[in-house]
């Protein structure tokens, strides 16, 4: 039987969710070394390839990330943590986000990271008062996000050219080079700017990356900046539905590296950061559910899972326009032909909690196991894990031909540990 | 100072969030009671109210919530455990979700709660056969859930009279008659039905009321099922934007009132069950935030807090249509004259990460409170809390004028301390 199984790394499905039970997601470390590996070896050395930890921030996918040469991108306390335990060194640290507190703020000037990415003046003057009273060697460096006036193409999720709470507007950022100046305790090592996410067309990320460069020349000439880094952010996409193809790698890298070249003939000495979540991870990850129940109800078939929109919101659509079908298939019966049409879905209460919408599978029985491809990114933690109680899945990684537990699954007591019960006066 | 701030049953919120930290939920005991009370002292008593843990499973918001009479309506173990930690008798608590385990089932059975709600006739035989093997003594009292024919009106998300995972299809159900009078170890007690989710017209919910009632009544008959309880579901909603009303709580119970007489008639021993979640909890809760930034991009002006979308999903509008704000005020200067139209943001690095767009406040300086009022139900737990690794909030119960800690806030170590390193090899 154990031939007709979907296999990671030569392991059966079966093998992993007897061990590690359902629902769980599964992380295949080739996969996301033959991911970062095509977009690391494109481009040239002077570009650092930076993960954003939000896609994926199991602390072994960071480490694994580390260890293939990637720096790390982080946006909260807990993801400086989870960078620094993975064994990313401070100095291939950056820290950006437009609500950073006073704690967060210190935590970053205390593990003297790569730059802080100051979203706004007042920003920049708390870091330089807390440098100043933090005693450590030598400024803080900062990388300026801007918020360009040049809005981007071809994304989902536009973040330029509009009001956005990120940043500094680029008009603001001009006239204030007398403060920039003032500032005795931070260094401004260059400019960072983000156009938008899931960019699935490469001439896109490379107009975006042209663009972006073209606005750090102008904003370091006029504020006196040598520009010892560029943040040009990514937006990478991945192709999740039907209709959609991943972008090539080749073409981004090719494309980015054309720009890089035209930049460095008058800023030999920058070098460059490429963010890059989503598309390490994602085609890496299979959120894998049991079949718990198979129903009809008034003309459609229906097979009720033990997953759903908790740990995997995104694959439900909650928050798209447009419900479409992440790629999912049967497990335990690979390669079986594809007989009916199937909604799967979870076992919440919410009408809403559909993991596919009338998919074409084989005959599907209590007990199967299905997987939710390219689930590697956004996933649990994008999700609502605490919804109806339900709790937050075990997560494994494969490598090397062995899986390894890298999140344990939640338990009752873990749910509840946290609460206190008041005792109330009959 | 503190008279200009906003006060919870006499606390000044000030004292509450020095004493607790930002962000965090505030739920106010007075109100609760108010609202619980209201439809309680409304409503025959044949008909018990069951609080859906779903709105708020907080373990001492559900032990309020029994101390003042409510039963539990309980969709996963955690939430089954959590109604016993929080002293409800199990014969007042039940059990429903479209994809049960067969270790829910079995928690079911142990705790000999009132009624498991079953979702199909597979789930049904799995209970029997776990019932005869439990050697507990007597049978397992079950409610059939329907999916009637007819529809909701009236809602925001219709679950009745279309094709679902929901329940058993009427139709089915009037088939079954043989395999239900087979079953030697679970009693049918009655029926259960759930047309939809917040209902803002009295009058659906009554219609909706007396269209399970009929059903019931049928199913019933054709079954051969005395019907000791009937569970016609709730789906009482509540105001959250501008031009909505609560639906009067009067007219809900009247009607209910006069659908439940007309119905005992026929079955004077029947007792109700109704389901109320949302209704009982939301308007208790304020989501207290800090600014921490105030600027301006492209002419509009932002104000960046330290809440956002990882605890309070809803608010951010995250899966709607439309973009409508929550109520939102100012804590600590309360009463001052709105002057400035602010677009109040979350610290996420999204763009979606909004809590208010362009809402009219009294100026605001970083530091100020903020408050989403509304916000006691479908708040953190509905919310994706891992999200950029930021962790579920603390909650606070105020009551008789004390503030009771009732979830203390997620450190970066409860964020970590559930994944595994894996070491390797370089």
């Amino acid at each position: 039987m154990t031939d007709q199984q979907a296999r990671f790394q030569g392991l059966p499905v079966s093998g992993i969710t007897e061990e590690f039970g359902t629902p769980l997601f599964v992380y295949d470390t080739d996969t996301i070394r033959a991911d970062y590996g095509r977009l690391r070896a494109g481009l040239r050395p002077s570009v650092d390839v930076y993960y954003s930890l939000k896609a994926n921030p199991n602390l072994s996918v960071a480490a694994f990330l580390r260890t293939l040469g990637a720096g790390a991108e982080v946006s909260s306390e807990a993801e400086l943590v989870t960078a620094l335990r993975a064994g990313f060194a401070p100095e291939d640290v950056i820290f950006l986000g437009p609500g950073k507190t006073a704690g967060e703020l210190e935590a970053c000037v205390r593990a003297r990271i790569r730059a802080v990415v100051c979203e706004s003046l007042r920003e920049l003057r708390t870091l330089d008062a807390l440098a100043a009273r933090s005693g450590t060697p030598g400024p803080v460096s900062v990388l300026l996000r801007v918020n360009p006036a040049l809005a981007a193409t071809g994304s989902g999720l536009a973040m330029g050219g509009r009001p956005r709470q990120f940043g500094i507007d680029a008009d603001l950022l001009r006239r204030s080079r007398a403060e920039l100046a003032a500032l005795r305790h931070v260094r401004v090592e260059g400019i960072h700017a983000y156009l938008g996410t899931r960019f699935l067309r490469a001439q896109d990320v490379v107009q975006n990356t042209r663009g972006i460069l073209a606005e750090a020349d102008r904003l370091g000439a006029e504020l006196g900046i040598p520009l010892r880094t560029v943040d040009f952010g990514g937006g990478i996409g991945v192709a999740y539905f039907d209709g959609e193809n991943d972008p090539d790698p080749g073409e981004i890298t090719d494309g980015i590296n054309a720009a890089v070249d035209d930049f460095a003939r008058d800023h030999p000495d920058c070098r460059y950061i490429l963010e890059a979540g989503r598309c390490l991870t994602a085609a890496s990850g299979t959120y894998v559910v049991r079949a718990l129940d198979v129903k009809e109800s008034m003309g459609e078939t229906f097979v009720v899972t033990d997953g759903g929109t908790h740990h995997h919101m995104a694959a439900v659509g909650v928050g798209s326009f447009v419900r479409r079908n992440f790629p999912l298939r049967v497990l335990n019966r690979h390669g079986a032909p594809a007989t009916t049409r199937y909604t799967v879905t979870g076992p919440l209460c919410t009408p809403a909690d559909v993991l596919a919408k009338q998919v074409a599978l084989p005959e599907i029985r209590p007990g199967d196991l299905l997987g939710v491809e390219r689930s590697g990114a956004y996933g649990p933690t994008a999700s609502p894990g605490l919804f109806l109680s339900r709790g937050y899945p075990a997560e494994v990684l494969v490598h090397e031909g062995r899986a390894h537990l890298v999140r344990r699954r939640d338990t009752v007591d873990d749910l509840l540990s946290a609460q206190r019960l008041v005792e109330f006066r009959p």
